[in-house]
C-alpha cells in the first residue's frame, strides 16, 4: 500500500491512498484525514486503507484523481519524533579520516542518533530556503522507517514488527554550521534545518523481497542538476539494521505511533557506485587530492531521490528540490 | 489564562480552562478540543478562552469542576518541537569547572540548545519510569515558553511578540548516560527522557511585573522528598532572555506554532539559594570538598517543582513525580 499527504488548510494535510504506479489517488475521509491519525490506530484503520488500495489499482474508484507530486506534503508534513540514525559506519568513518581523526572502535557496536526538528517538514518539491550559500548547503540521501506505538527497551527481535511504513529523506544539512555546534557537544540544531520527504510512504510489503526486515537491498539513486550523483546500495554495508536503530531509540523511552528513525546517509565501501551527500564526496577529493573541489548546493540547484524496483518502476516517487534563498 | 490538558482517550488529552487559584476547571469543546489545535488558531481562539476563563473565575459557570491535578496531562502532552536552551551560562561553567575544563568564551554570547524528544511527555504527577539507578536519574527545574507560529531568522526584538504561554518544566536527565553521549558529538537521546511540565501554562499577564518580557522575576522553588532542596530566581544570571534563546533556535528554520522553548536549569552565582538539579548540587561539593556526596535520585524519591507569585499563591501548580523502576 502507498499512503501520501495532499496539501491542504490542515498543517497534517489529507490523507490519500496512491496507486501502485503513483498515477492515481483518492482521500479516505470515512477512514482518516491524516496520516498520524491512521498510525495512532493503525491495526485497524490498515486493512481499510488496503482495501482502498485495492479498488484503486484495479480502477474501480470514480473518486480518484490524477496526482501531481507538487500537490504533496511529506507523508506526515510534521511529527512528534524525527530521530536520524547514521547506520553506514563507513560514511562516518570517511568523514573522520578526512580531518585525520579516528574512528572509535565503539562506533562498529553503539549506533549514533540524533534528535532532529520535526514542526514542520517539506514537502517532496517544496524549495529548501536557506539564508547563505556560505551555510553549506548540503543534501544527504537516506532511507527512513514509520513506527507504530513502541515500548521502552524494546528488543532488536520484536523492534521490526513495528515498523508500518518506509520512505525517503533528504536530511537536508548545513555543513558549514555544524563544526560551531559539534564544538558545544549539543548536537545538531542549526545545521539540520527541515527534512523533506518522498511523495509516498510504503507498506513494507511494496519492497518485496527487497525488504528483507532489516534493511532495503536496492540502490538509492541521487541526481544533483540532472547529472547521477550516485547510487550506492541501500542494503550494503549498513552496520545496523532498522530494528536495531529502533532499539537503540526506545533504551530510556517509548516511542510513540508516527516516530520517524532514520538510516542516514547511505554509503557504500564500493566508492564506484557515489555517494548521497556532497559531504562524502569532498571528503573523498581531500583524501585522494589533498582538497575539496566540489562546491556545497548553490542557489538555483537541484536535489533528485529516487529508489526504483528491479523492474524499474519508482517505489516512493522522486524528492526533486531546488535551493533558494530566504528572503525576510 | 490559565489552561491545561485533562487525561482523556485522546493522546492530546482534552483542553481545560483552569481558574486562577487553580481550584476549577471547565472543559471548552465549543472553542478547542486541544491546546494545539487552540495555539494554530491563536488570535481567534485566546479571546475566546479568556472570557471563558473570566466567567470561571467569577464562579459563574455550571459546567466547572473541582480540578485534581493527577487527572492532568502536561498543557500539550506531546508537541512537534522541544528546544531547550542552556540559558544560566554559570551553571554550565560550573559543571565544566568541576571536570577541570575551560569555558569557552562564546558560551557567553551563543547560547547552548539542543533538539528534545517531544512524542510523550510526562504528565506533571506521572512517575518517572528508569530502568536503572546507575543511569544517574536527575531533574532539571526550568521555565519554558509556548510559541504560535514564528518565523524563520525572527530578530530577539520581534520574538517576543510569539510568546503565547509559559510553563514549569522538569527535564529529566539521566546524568551517567551523557558521557558516553557527548563524546559521540551528535547531541543527548538516551539521556534525555521525556520531560514533565507544571500543570497549567499561563498567559504572560498571569505573572504581572514579574515577567519583563524576557524573564521571569521570581524564585523556583524545588523540593526533593520534602526538603527544600533550591530556589534560585528565574530572573537572575539568566545570560540569554527568551526572545534571544527563539531567536537562535530560528536561525535556519521557522518555528510552528507549539513549539516550546526552555530555558535550562535555573541557576544563580548566589549559592545561599541552592541548585535546581543534582548534577549541580554534585559539582559544587566537587569544588568544595573534593568529591561529590549527594546521590542521584533512588527509586521511589519524589522531586517538586514549584513557582510562588509575591502574595504566595502558586503560579502554575506543581510538578510533582516519583521515580519508579521500568517493568518490561
Amino acid at each position: 500500500m502507498k499512503l501520501a499527504s495532499i496539501k491542504s488548510a490542515s498543517r497534517d494535510g489529507t490523507l490519500i491512498v496512491v496507486s501502485r504506479d503513483l498515477t492515481s489517488a483518492v482521500e479516505v475521509p470515512g477512514i482518516a484525514t491524516s496520516l498520524q491519525a491512521a498510525l495512532e490506530d493503525w491495526e485497524t484503520k490498515a486493512p481499510e486503507l488496503e482495501a482502498v488500495y485495492a479498488k484503486l489499482n484495479a480502477g474501480d474508484l470514480s473518486a480518484a484523481f490524477e496526482l501531481d507530486p507538487v500537490t504533496l506534503e511529506s507523508p506526515l508534513p510534521r511529527a512528534y519524533q524525527w530521530a536520524d540514525g547514521s547506520a553506514y559506519v563507513n560514511h562516518v568513518e570517511l568523514v573522520r579520516k578526512a580531518r585525520g581523526a579516528e574512528l572509535p572502535e565503539s562506533f562498529w557496536t553503539d549506533p549514533l542518533m540524533y534528535q532532529g526538528g520535526s514542526d514542520n517538514f517539506l514537502g517532496p518539491r517544496d524549495d529548501i530556503i536557506a539564508g547563505s550559500e556560505d551555510w553549506g548547503i548540503d543534501f544527504e540521501s537516506e532511507v527512513a522507517v514509520i513506527l507504530d506505538d513502541t515500548p521502552m527497551a524494546v528488543t532488536p527481535e520484536n523492534a521490526g514488527s513495528h515498523i508500518k511504513l518506509l520512505m525517503l529523506v533528504n536530511d537536508v544539512s548545513l555543513r558549514n554550521l555544524i563544526p560551531a555546534e559539534l564544538v558545544k557537544g549539543f548536537g545538531f540544531f542549526h545545521a539540520k534545518p527541515s527534512s523533506a520527504f518522498s511523495p509516498v510512504a510504503v507498506t513494507p510489503d511494496e519492497l518485496g523481497n527487497a525488504w528483507d526486515g532489516g534493511k532495503v537491498n536496492l540502490p538509492l539513486v541521487t541526481h544533483l542538476n540532472g547529472d547521477l550523483f550516485g547510487k550506492p546500495d541501500a542494503g550494503t554495508d549498513m552496520t545496523f539494521t532498522f530494528p536495531q536503530l529502533i532499539a537503540h531509540a526506545a533504551k530510556s523511552r517509548k516511542l510513540m505511533a508516527g516516530c520517524i528513525v532514520g538510516s542516514g546517509t547511505v554509503s557504500n565501501l564500493d566508492r564506484s557506485s557515489g555517494s548521497s551527500c556532497l559531504a562524502e564526496k569532498r571528503m573523498l577529493e581531500i583524501i585522494d587530492e589533498g582538497a575539496a573541489k566540489t562546491p556545497f548546493m548553490q542557489f538555483g540547484d537541484r536535489v533528485r531521490i529516487e529508489m526504483l524496483a528491479q523492474d524499474g518502476h519508482s517505489i516512493f516517487g522522486a524528492i526533486d528540490q531546488q535551493v533558494v534563498k530566504h528572503e525576510a
